[in-house]
């Protein structure tokens, strides 16, 4: 049994909180004592206590001597709960294994050095590359204050989102269908604009078995606050808030109208007409959304890859063909003049759900 | 040691013939006595002696009461060669084993009949999948009199072939085009459009260390024989012809100017000013073209879909984005209306060429 056994237990447990923690990241701990599990715990919603506090108190009495794995390196300082670090000391853990050091450059290394100056063993970098994806969107956002933006569509092999009449029920799947939920449910908000709400009158909530109130928040992006009251994003009952997102001139009555339904707006600046996504993502990082989905039409897909602000793309194939090019295209607008020019998409990974094939990917 | 274990070993020998044996199939054999294989062989090139004949003729004297493994069921009828199933007897074969029968509707179980009636066990059936697979070809141009039809893209993630000016070097990386060639290797024929000829001038030959002299037939869709005499596909060296597909309003003096530099041009009624594909299709069935890689653009590849003409489809998605609607797309021209209308594809098969992925699958 060596620390890696120990640390993908860890990581198993953290990543039981997918979708609660935000904006903390998942943590899971376990406390082993003569090569023996005698605790285990992780981080299971946002203000509540800390992975290695949960799997210490498990282990109880059987702490003193034993080794803590915990998926990232404990806290040093008191925020909603008192620093771990201090927890650990007192219980005499003899030893602590961390996956990765706390990505916060403010922070990092502290919880390690104060062990470290009082004794405790302290190990990083066990299961490093694994932690780090877990957590990928908390790393992105404590280190740039922005979300972790994904852009998803779903795609017939021709490259088409919908007919030439905007028909796209359905395009994939249902096992394909069923992961985008349960991508709905892993990230703080979605957004689609205000062509998608015209054309589908989507809900964007979470429909998942077992997973109710774990909706993101929906945000749309609509220049000219156009949307229609009877939009069903405007409608439905969910505990988080809908956040139209409309260039600052389009303002005034239609917002105070719109407020009232008990949507928010969000101003934004205009840059060629178009909404300032990077200057949306900074203010969607100040309102703590920490992981965003974008899942489309075309206009907005378009927007986000050429304003930059895409991180990991998810763009699902099905088996069919169209037979044409007036359909509705993944990205509208002028795209690069040369291929050398291309966005590129890198660390690849396929995925089949079905006939329909994931492909994930990160931009470079 | 069972009958599959000495099937995939004939199987195996049968696709060493692969590119060579049209407009026969590919076939393999070997000769199995008391557990052992005393004899090999493979249908090497068409005209040449078959797969059984060169096992039998390696195994001698040890074919008496063996049995024969053979991928399809021997022949009955004197073709370039005499008929298989005399030789099984004269050396005195006491099993044979077939994968398959002959798929021609007019000699199948000939040959099973012919060896039963004369004492010779025969079993068919074995690996009966991965034959019917390896002869797709072969097994649709004898059954229709049409060729196999195969259709190629290369597109970036967002569904185009090409940016906007045409630039198209490269969409997929060298993997992918490597295994292009492999394909065209295979097939006996390989199309694209004038468009293709006009932005990119290929030269449409196969380029794979090691095989020379398998070039496939290049044809060209070119309504109205507007191609330049320049064109690399008209200049070139290369043992097979290039044949121009043209509406037959548009032959005349063009015609006679093209033909003298080496062109074949082969007339087809249009139908709503496009080349009637299933016309042409039974043209190229008439020529012995049993197989047929469409390489594209747009157009070709869309009129092939909507004139239901392709059997395979073969599209590798490259980890780019355009970010934009303004390249070449897949398909061009109308495509359908509802998503519940699109051409599906079944038997979804997908491989990975460095970062581009490859959806294999085929027209329902």
């Amino acid at each position: 049994m060596d620390d890696r056994h120990f640390m993908n237990i860890a990581l198993d447990l953290a990543a039981k909180g997918e979708g609660l923690t935000s904006p903390n990241p998942m943590v899971g701990a376990v406390v082993v004592k003569d090569g023996q599990v005698v605790g285990r715990g992780y981080h299971k919603v946002a203000g509540e206590s800390h992975a290695e506090v949960n799997a210490l108190e498990e282990a109880g009495d059987l702490a003193k001597g034993a080794t803590l794995y915990v998926t990232l390196e404990p806290c040093n300082h008191t925020g909603r709960t008192p620093p771990c670090t201090r927890r650990i000391l007192e219980l005499g853990v003899r030893r602590v294994v961390a996956a990765m050091k706390d990505p916060n450059k403010k922070v990092t290394g502290g919880g390690a050095e104060f062990l470290e100056q009082n004794g405790v063993q302290f190990t990083a970098g066990v299961c490093e590359g694994q932690a780090k994806k877990l957590n990928e969107a908390f790393i992105k956002y404590v280190c740039s204050g922005r979300p972790f933006v994904m852009a998803k569509c779903a795609a017939t092999l021709d490259g088409r989102i919908a007919t030439r009449t905007g028909d796209s029920r359905w395009v994939t799947g249902e096992t394909a269908r069923r992961f985008v939920h349960q991508l709905r449910h892993r990230v703080d908000a979605v957004m689609v604009g205000i062509n998608t709400i015209r054309n589908d009158d989507p809900s964007l909530t979470t429909r998942l078995p077992g997973l109710q109130g774990s909706d993101p928040v929906r945000i749309i992006l609509d220049t000219h606050l156009s949307i229609s009251p009877d939009a069903r994003v405007l409608r439905q009952v969910s505990a988080v808030p809908t956040i139209l997102v409309a260039g600052s001139e389009a303002v005034g009555n239609k917002k105070r109208a719109l407020e009232k339904s008990g949507a928010q707006v969000l101003e934004v600046s205009l840059k060629n007409d178009l909404i300032d996504m990077k200057a949306l993502m900074v203010q969607l990082g100040a309102r703590e959304i920490t992981s965003l989905l974008i899942e489309g039409g075309s206009r907005v897909l378009a927007s986000a890859f050429n304003f930059a602000v895409v991180d990991k793309v998810y763009f699902f194939y099905a088996p069919k063909i169209l037979g044409g090019d007036d359909g509705v295209p993944i990205c509208s607008g002028p795209g690069v003049e040369l291929m050398s020019e291309s966005i590129t998409i890198d660390d690849i990974c396929v995925h089949r759900y079905g006939d329909d094939v994931l492909i994930e990917g990160y931009v470079t």
